[in-house]
């Protein structure tokens, strides 16, 4: 056990039991200690690079990755997470062409891939699903988004990267900038940041900020914004998000905040030298590629971190970490 | 060896290998002999759980996965059961992403194929597209449906589902419900069924019945019904089909007869206290699903045997069981 | 290390390092000592059989197989190399799917798989796409077709397909036939095979003659004609082309085109005993399903020997042959 994650708990990390064969559906399950292990798995993870990929930990185990919702990123992160431990993969990103055409449903496809498989990746369109399938499931099921609902893989993954980019994550100002209302990565990583002494400034358009009843839930200092002027200074973490056209339903509406909050190397020339920028990814222009090769980019290496995280996850929900 | 079989067959059930390098393309294949191999082997298989997958039998072989027709249950099944015993796949899906879009042949695509891969399953929406397929192949070639044709493996899977829950097939009464005449299933479980001493109820709507001109190829008693009443008492195995929305032409036809058939508790009321309540799913009403927590619903079950049938074929036609 | 190679270059075919870590765009990075190589191994992969799968020797390592255009053939030939070879992949095929439909570019895609993956395949609908991803790539891309570009793994197993079938290459009479104005994969070849003492034939209809920039590049005796039989009595290898319905914009055209050259058993009649007939396949009616049977009908085993070579690239830019 390394001391990746000693600024998190005060219990040595030690092997915490208590996901081995059980759900992962809310960033609510998560306490500091349980962070403190999933981060530490995580981080031997990365170390071990190929190396964990020949011992094979999880030889003989099955991952159905069930995606109702297209997210290449997303199931390809599970998919090789599954794959670098050894275990096997039932990709599943056709529902088109899966029974639901011919009317099935979630419960029941969920019983059936259980025959098939030992754990089970979810991404759907519906809020609500991942716990639905949860309830019928005798297999482990991890919830990979489910519509306007939690996303808890990403906010796990968004905190490790905090955690890997800055040693730490008490004391840091966190600012939320894009799409606060609709996006529902913002949303997690807001809660599960809360666990920690964070500040959290939200800054969006009118239209899209975060939503009134999910403030008073988040129990650290946070003030809300429509310039990134205002809190850009004072930033150590910089969480952009995509604004989703698809999440609107008038087209004039997208085209009027679309560019509104554009990074570019101009905008980092004011920001903190060690300041972190995130962006749970696809981006569609909200951060220009000139900022790409600024070391305070982070969003590569966040998505390879995701896969470290979600490894750390099937193994733990395996019993096999 | 374990005697799980030997109600099927008075020989030991010894290594079998009419079926090595050889396609499984109908029931037709199958004397009580190969039967009880097949339930041996797939028996083993279930017994041995995760540790034939540290074992990999099949290590270095590789299935083509072909699907021209969406059936994630199907395909799933045996990615499942060539994953489970250290195989690798080739998955496809996508008939519209494949060569066939550029109007490519079957055969040329069966012999593009080969070249990858050990053994191919097929799933295609024409009757007799298994049997054109293996007269190009020379690798085997599993028939997983082929349009009104045969879906052997199905059939190999509901028999073995029922030797699980009641120990032996002789003695019992089957009853058949729903549409009898487009559901290939049924019509080539009652062929495989009719090696053993069972009799066969149809209860089919009028327009639906089952085909005439099978009934005489099935050398047991069989009798004819539109009414489930009738012989639900003396059921041993219920096997419920789905009236197939996409065989009818005619919405009305369709709605007429749609709901004729749903087993509900109150049905179960009625039936053996050890009937066998089966279903090929995906269903879409025919058991409602308070039905699901009855003991007697062996649906779910089914679905997990037949990973194990298939494990035991692609085994066993390459060569390795 | 075999003498399967000797004829095509001096030096004894020792370990290639210059592809460890390095792209493959282009058949202009291959020299007759490059090719030994790559032939060598492949060879050597050939030979072990399913020996190598058991082996593993890319175990731990993951591709991942990214087609912006359907390609089964394609495709499942770098899957089923990478698997025999013991790696992991994550197959991309349904770019409606992935968030290129969110509108993400092909830089951000390529660095998003390369968090996951050691290794990206790359099918694209658009010239200089390999090229444009490479130049974002940390890890090795190899160039699986970028629309009218080109195609460097097929002209590669082209040339291996004439050396396994001929023994060597120098010497030969080369006939290139079919649509060689859009038939990226001859343009490709003849680059290729211009590094070997080779005469090359274009058998051309007027409207699909090789493109006369191309032919100055390609420094071999070469002759157009718009009639095979002008030609075939002195061919050695025969390689035929699709007529491409999807490059045309003008159905009548393409009509008029179509069925000018056919090879039927007829054709073979009045060629070489010893004539190698091949097609990058699919075929859609330029060679009559009667030449199969012929000795001299290569084209199935081209699609094999096509898994070996990429076996061979996979391993080289990955550092492991």
């Amino acid at each position: 056990m390394n001391h990746f994650t000693h600024h998190i708990s005060q219990q040595p990390a030690v092997r915490d039991h208590r996901f081995a064969g059980h759900h992962i559906l809310s960033v609510s399950q998560f306490d500091r200690d349980a962070l403190a292990y999933v981060f530490t798995v995580a981080e031997e993870y990365r170390q071990a690079g190929r190396e964990i990929s020949v011992q094979r930990p999880l030889l003989g185990y099955i991952l159905a990755n069930l995606f109702y919702e297209p997210s290449t990123r997303t199931s390809s992160s599970f998919l090789a997470a599954m794959e670098r431990l050894g275990g096997s993969v039932i990709p599943i990103n056709e529902v088109r062409y899966s029974s639901v055409s011919k009317g099935e449903s979630l419960p029941d496809t969920i019983r059936t891939l259980e025959a098939y498989a030992d754990v089970i990746v979810l991404r759907h369109y519906e809020k609500g699903s991942a716990a639905l399938a949860a309830q019928y499931a005798r297999k482990p099921v991890i919830n990979a988004g489910d519509g306007a609902g939690e996303h808890p893989t990403q906010a796990l993954l968004d905190l490790f990267t905090i955690l890997q980019e800055r040693g730490q994550i008490d004391g840091l100002t966190i600012t939320m900038l894009g799409d606060l209302k609709y996006g529902r990565t913002v949303h997690s990583l807001a809660q599960l940041a809360a666990l920690f002494d964070v500040k959290i400034n939200y800054v969006a358009p009118e239209t899209l900020r975060m939503p009134g009843e999910l403030i008073p839930q988040i129990r650290v200092p946070q003030s809300e914004h429509t310039d990134l002027e205002a809190v850009l200074a004072e930033t150590d973490v910089l969480y952009v998000t995509r604004i989703q056209k698809e999440r609107f339903t008038d087209e004039a509406a997208y085209a009027s905040v679309k560019d509104s909050y554009v990074i570019t190397p101009e905008t980092l020339s004011r920001a903190k030298a060690d300041m972190v920028l995130m962006h749970p990814f696809p981006r569609v222009g909200e951060i220009s590629i000139e900022v790409d090769t600024d070391p305070r980019a982070a969003y590569f290496r966040q998505i390879e971190y995701g896969m470290y995280v979600r490894m750390a996850l099937l193994a733990m929900v395996l019993g096999q970490a």
